[in-house]
Parts: structure tokens; sequence; C-alpha cells
């Protein structure tokens, strides 16, 4: 049983698109309780219709932030994904959904939450699909670029965040021999040859990072966002031309109409939207983002993976290892 | 009409794999030569079955340079990859091939090589499959990051490789909104603005690279070898997770039989194989990176490529560019 803070105002389509989403997850979920924060003035007329375990929240929409978010840092908005944060820190919900700019959820966590000082910023995590079981991958987006401390604190993410014992965990890089990459990766890969807790696997390049074969994937953001977004293009890509060529020929037409439940349902195992909710980790805070493009399934998916960091007590594993690995860093430097 | 210095003993199989590859090529373009470099002991009985336009340069596989390819610089080589520089440097060979360690290859570029002093060290730049024309993608392994300076000297690399009147140009970065990403990419960013020579796009995601609206995508090495390597990871994926679909359930089987040619011929398109062939760019010479894993048909297609570099003359096109920039350069920043 958690309750949820959903933002109503980020992402590209807005409460039309996620208060749909919102009621179907908490007519699912009877036990959990929502509060749905935006401009009810705007969509006033869908209040009535709602489950009873949803509460509104009347606030506007975040302006004039998105380029410069640290200014939240300074001054407080009136907003609808503010005043998310407020009701997490004062006690009232336990978890934050957003579709907002990343940026301004890493702002927001670190105003509101207790960052892990090891950590310092935020990192941006998400299970990734693979050929088998789940994969975590960080960091998606929060950093820019990454120093050896950095990638260590990473992986003790991901290393809480999968929870279990000795964990597999490896370091994405341009190649698998030891003496590739830039000299941050090689040292925390000389650090990493030292955890005992983890089942540490070398480098990973990024073409084997479907296989399935790692619990913990790590990388710096632009690398990580990068990488992901290339993925979903591929597919993306793979998917319509696959698409096309079912549509050609008269045999290919009939049999496609036929193929194409099937086609449609092999795609959903690979589908980022089925994945869709990456974590906002480092703090007590459970913050979910969803993808900006997220419409309503996929915004329900984010919902259900908040759910599931929030049973788990993710956030508070993530600090275990943050602890851990501070309180361990002399040893491995 | 060129001549192709090949180093045999590069890559993941070698020569019985690259030879087959090499008189198929030189069959199909009797016009042609082809210099075969490698240990000729280890193949002698090959020879004699070879195309009239190939002959043969008895050199043994390099060895011990791979991890550190900067000893290069200080001291020769006796070996496959080397001869073959040697060839073009002497004028007897035009084009190199090589499935060789990137570093080798770029350290061998920069030996033999005049690599234009705007760039500094060669960039290793590729066509990527997209939905519609192909893009030039770069860097894809040469940098492990890449500053403004080195983001628009890729960027006339890439102008250069493409040809033609006024190409498109886009930066990758984690978002389209100007105040996305890294403060290097941001100041190349400006810069592009005001080149008057390309049709600058601006940002553009990993997700929209396969769509094959831009001419030429501009990136870091690390990142770029990541992304087309997700791509390739991505696809791979999708592929087997649709084949293994078809075989399941009696319908699907028969079904499968019938459309795999149709799913082989459309994932061909998609084929990192297909496209296989990274040119290392930036000096005088042309010089043809195959991927180490090539097999028969993709290190044909690297030949392929090579052929189409050189009678274009695309290593002249990319030093008049970098000429220009170093000429313009005081205006830009």
């Amino acid at each position: 049983m958690a309750t949820f803070a959903i933002d109503l105002h980020g992402g590209d389509f807005g409460p039309s698109v996620l208060i749909p989403a919102c009621f179907q997850f908490f007519r699912d979920h009877p036990k959990d309780q929502g509060i749905l924060v935006g401009d009810l003035k705007t969509f006033r007329s869908l209040v009535q219709y709602c489950p009873v375990n949803i509460d509104w929240y009347d606030k506007p929409p975040l302006q004039g932030f998105a380029s410069k978010p640290s200014r939240l840092l300074r001054s407080d908005s009136d907003s609808s994904i503010e005043a998310c944060f407020q009701l997490v820190k004062s006690g009232k919900a336990d978890v934050v959904v957003s579709a907002e700019h990343t940026g301004v959820l890493l702002v927001l966590t670190t105003k509101y939450g207790a960052v892990h000082p090891y950590l310092k910023r935020p990192v941006l995590a998400s299970y990734i699909p693979t050929m088998s079981k789940p994969t975590v991958m960080l960091d998606l987006g929060a950093s820019y670029s990454a120093k050896k401390e950095q990638l260590l604190a990473f992986s003790a993410v991901g290393v809480g965040l999968i929870g279990g014992s000795k964990p597999s965990v490896a370091l994405l890089n341009v190649g698998i021999e030891s003496f590739k990459g830039p000299l941050d990766i090689q040292a925390a890969h000389k650090a990493l040859l030292e955890w005992c807790n983890i089942d540490y696997r070398g480098y990973i390049e990024a073409s084997d990072i479907y296989s399935g074969e790692q619990d913990v994937i790590v990388c710096d953001g632009f690398t990580g966002n990068s990488v992901i977004k290339s993925a979903e293009g591929a597919m993306g890509f793979a998917y319509r031309t696959l698409k096309a060529r079912l549509s050609n020929g008269l045999v290919n037409r009939v049999l496609g109409l036929w193929m194409r439940g099937e086609l449609h349902s092999a795609m959903k195992s690979l589908n980022p939207e089925e994945c869709n909710g990456a974590i906002v980790a480092g703090s007590e805070l459970t913050v979910v983002k969803s993808h900006g493009c997220a419409k309503e399934r996929a915004f329900r998916n984010a919902l259900e993976r908040a759910a599931k960091f929030y049973a788990e007590g993710a956030a508070e594993r993530v600090l275990g290892q943050l602890e851990w690995l501070s309180s361990t860093d002399e040893v491995l430097s």
C-alpha cells in the first residue's frame, strides 16, 4: 500500500492521457491511494468519474524552469510537480511519479530529499528489456560524463536497485579488453575487481546489453541516454521495415494480416513503452520519471514500476549500498 | 581502378575468411588490383586458385601491439598491417583495407599519412543504415570524448565524406532543446549555426538517427561507438525474438517457413554486416576498417566501400573541408 503523488502536467500529452492511465491503475490497485496534482479547471469534468481511491490537488503547471531547473533550488515554484515533492516531504504521499523533464526531477529530488553525500547528485536508472531477465542500467541522463568515483557510486546504486545477493555488474566500454576505454573507466574497472559483494563481469560492449546476462550495467549519463535511445530507434526502424515488407505483394499481404498479431505481440516485449519508468535514485525518496512521450499504457507501466520500487524498499537498499561504498572507499582507491 | 593493400591477419577469422572474400571481390572487379598481405606459409595452397589481378606479399601477423599501439610510432613492426601502409606510402597501392584493431589503424594512419593539423588525430566514420538515404556518422571510436573544436572538425570531415552541396548536419545530444547537453556540444552548436556551406539541423537524439533525415551526424567516439553497437544489439534482439515466435505453434511454424525468406531479406537492409567498412578519415590516405568479426560477405562490403571512397576522392574532399574550417576558425570562435 502506497500513496502516489502524480504530476498531471509533465510530458507531451498532459492530463488528457495521464488521467485515464491513473484511473485504470487505481481501479486495479484498490489498496493504493492517488493524489492527482494539476490545474483542475482544465479537466474538472473528469473528476466526477474517478475511482474512490483518488484525490485531487489543484496546482498549475510548472512554467519557465525547464531550461534552468537549478533556479528551483533558490525559489519555490507554485507548480504541480513541486507540490508532488512537498506532499512526499510532508509525509502525505510516498512516491512521486511524473513525466516532467529529467533536469527538473533531479533538482527537486536534491531539494526535497537527502541525496547520499558520496553520490552528490541523483542518478537516473531503469530496467531495460533483454533476451532473458531484466537488467538495471544507469546512469541514463543525470550526468554528462562520469569520473571513477561516480562510476563506483552508480554501481552501488545499481546493486541496491536490483537487490539480491552478489548481483552481476558490468561496465559499459568500447571494447572488452582491459586496456580499452577512457582512464576513468579503467580506474573504476580496477576498483570493481576488488568488490566482494558483487559478481563483477568486467567490460561490456553496447551490442551485448540486450543479452540479459548482467544484472546491472553502469555508464555515464550521456552514453546511457544515447544507447537506450539508439536501441529504441533501431527497433522502431526494424519494426517499420518488417511491417512494410508484410504489405508488399498479395501472398505477403494475406500472410501479413495473419502474422501481424504475432509480430505485434513479439515486438511488445521489446517495446520501450512496456518498460517505461526510470527511477531518480540516490535519496530516501521514491521518484519515478516517465518518458515525456508516454501515452496511457506507458504511463500505467511507470506507476507499476513506482509501486514495485516502493514496496521493495529500493530507496533504502540504494542508500545502504552507498553507505557501504563510502565506508570502504579508502580501501578501494 | 585502384590497387588495394589488404591485411589478411586483422579480425577474428583471418585469412580463411578474408581470402575467399578477396577472390570474389577481385573477380567482380577485374580492373582493380589486390595485394594480399599475410603469412603465406599458413595458406600457400590457396595461392594457386587466385584471380589474375591478385598479388601476394609475405608478411607475418602483427603481434604485441594491440594493447599499446602508440609504440608503432617509435618502432616499425614487421607485420602485414604495417606493410599495407608502406605499400600505400611508396605508391605501390592506393587503399588499405584491414579488420585490425581501431587503435592500430589510427596510429599507422598518423605514422604514414599526413593527418590535417586541425584534426590532430584521424577520426572513424561510417555510413549507417537508415529508413531512407545513407547517413554518415562520426566519430565511431577514435576519440573517447570531444571538445568543441573536435566536434567542428568531425563535422567538416563528415561534410567532406558525404560530398554534394549543403549537406544536412546534426549534432547528437540527449535532447533537442538548445539548453541541453554538455558545454562543448552547446558551443559547437552555436558555431555550426554560422556555417553557410551546410544545412545545419541542430541537435538530434539517438532515437532519430535511423530516420535517414540527416546526411551527417556528429558525436564523440565513445558515444558513437556505443550508439552503433546498441543498435546492432537491439536489432539482433528483435530478430531473435521474432524468429523464436515464428517457431512457436503449428500454424506459426508453417507460416514461419514461408515468411522466413521475407524476414531475412527485410532484416538484410538493417544488418550491420551489409554496411561494414568504416573509414579512418583525416589524412590523404584511404584507409578502411572492417569489423573485427566480419565474415566473407561483410569483408567484401568493406572492400566495396573502400573502392567507392577512393573513386570519389573522399580523402581529398575531407582535407579540403578541414582546410576551409581551419582558415575560417577565427571567425567562428
